[in-house]
Formats: C-alpha cells, sequence, structure tokens
C-alpha cells in the first residue's frame, strides 16, 4: 500500500514559497529582471481566456473551492480543464488538494492581494 | 501638405476605449466569454518579463511618462523597446502621444485600476 501524504503539507504548503509575493507597486520604480520574472509568470498564467474563466469559476464557486467535476460550462474538453488548473497551480495562484477521485483547488488569496497590490496607483504616479 | 492630427484626440482617446473597465472581480462569479477575452488582453501584455519591466519604467518615471529616448537600461535593443510600449499601448495599458521626435507613453490609470479591482477578493471568497 502506499503512504498516505498529507495533502496539507505536500501540496498547499508549496505554492506560496513558488511566487512569494515580490514586488512593489508597478509605478514606484522601474523593476528588477528578478522581479519582473516573478511577476510575469503570475500575470501570464491570467493572460488566457479559458484560463482566467476556470480561475474565476473556482474561486466564485461555493465554498471558495472546485474540482475539475465542478466546472463544465467552459466549453473546453476536461482534460483540457485540468491542464489549465494545473497551469494556475504552477503559477502559485491555486493551491490543490487530493480527496478521493478528485483533486480540488482552491485560490491562494495571499499571491491575489500581492498582484493586486503590484497595480496600485503609487503617489508619485498618480 | 498632410492635415495635423491632434495627438490629444487621435490617440489617447483611443486607449480607453479599446479596453474599457470590463469585469466584476475574479472571486465574484465566472466570467463570461466576453469578459474573460477583455480582461485575459490585458494580462497578457504583462505577462512578459521584458515588457513588464518596460511598464514600470513608464509607470515610475519622472512626471510619469516616459519615451524610448528615456528607456536604456532594460537590455533590449530600441526597436524592442518600442515594438514593447505599442503592444502595451494596443492592450490599453499605455497612452502615446507624439511630440517633435518621440513618443511618450503615460500609464493608463483606469485601466490599471480596473485590473487591482479583478484581483479584489470578494466577501464571498474570503
Amino acid at each position: 500500500m502506499l503512504p498516505l501524504l498529507d495533502p496539507d503539507v505536500s501540496e498547499v504548503a508549496k505554492a506560496p514559497e513558488a511566487v512569494a509575493p515580490c514586488c512593489p507597486p508597478l509605478t514606484e520604480r522601474p523593476f528588477t529582471s528578478e522581479e519582473a520574472e516573478t511577476a510575469a509568470r503570475m500575470f501570464k498564467a491570467l493572460g488566457d481566456p479559458v484560463r482566467l474563466r476556470l480561475f474565476s469559476a473556482v474561486a466564485s464557486h461555493e465554498g471558495g473551492e472546485a474540482c475539475v467535476c465542478d466546472i463544465s460550462d467552459v466549453g473546453v474538453s476536461q482534460p483540457t480543464v485540468s491542464h489549465h488548473l494545473k497551469k494556475l497551480k504552477e503559477a502559485g495562484l491555486l493551491t490543490s488538494e487530493r480527496r478521493g477521485t478528485w483533486v480540488y483547488y482552491r485560490v491562494e488569496p495571499s499571491v491575489l492581494s500581492a498582484m493586486g497590490k503590484l497595480l496600485t496607483i503609487s503617489p508619485a504616479a498618480a
């Protein structure tokens, strides 16, 4: 029998480390190369219409989480849904937890709010 | 002789129309296909490290505007800088105005704040 992994440790804990809130507001000072790499990865993940719809489907789902089984109205196949959810997870925007047959995805609020802060207009630029 | 175009009318006025603030917070309800298309276009524009550095260089430059002549430390050629600034303008994130030899770019604050609002955590998802 395979050892049971605690999903809280193995999956959920990884994402914030992968894309720690990184950067000052975009209007504050020119980004360094490293900052730009990190932040661009997050923006890129949301730069696809299907992925953005899936993200909002998960984010707005009851309880703030959803599995592939909950998402059927985006007009793409289930494997495509899984693929995009995985990409969002790799970008640190979603965390996941396996429960039985399904992997449940949940929005990572700290990353979302860090992205929001990037887009804040600093007083100097207003 | 060519007619003179007023840059305030011909260029600056176009951008807000191109990507009018479109969408509710991502956590509020699933995006429609149209909303996702519009919002993804903005995120995608910032989903490239070089473009993101250029955007923050313009956004944080003295007076909130910059021309290609002001930007030299991103490690790409001037034509590449111009290309990326044009892409950011097409996505509605920058507006531009020609003054003499140079085109000056400026952050479009309404679009930036609309993107920030997309990333707000709604009470239902918190």
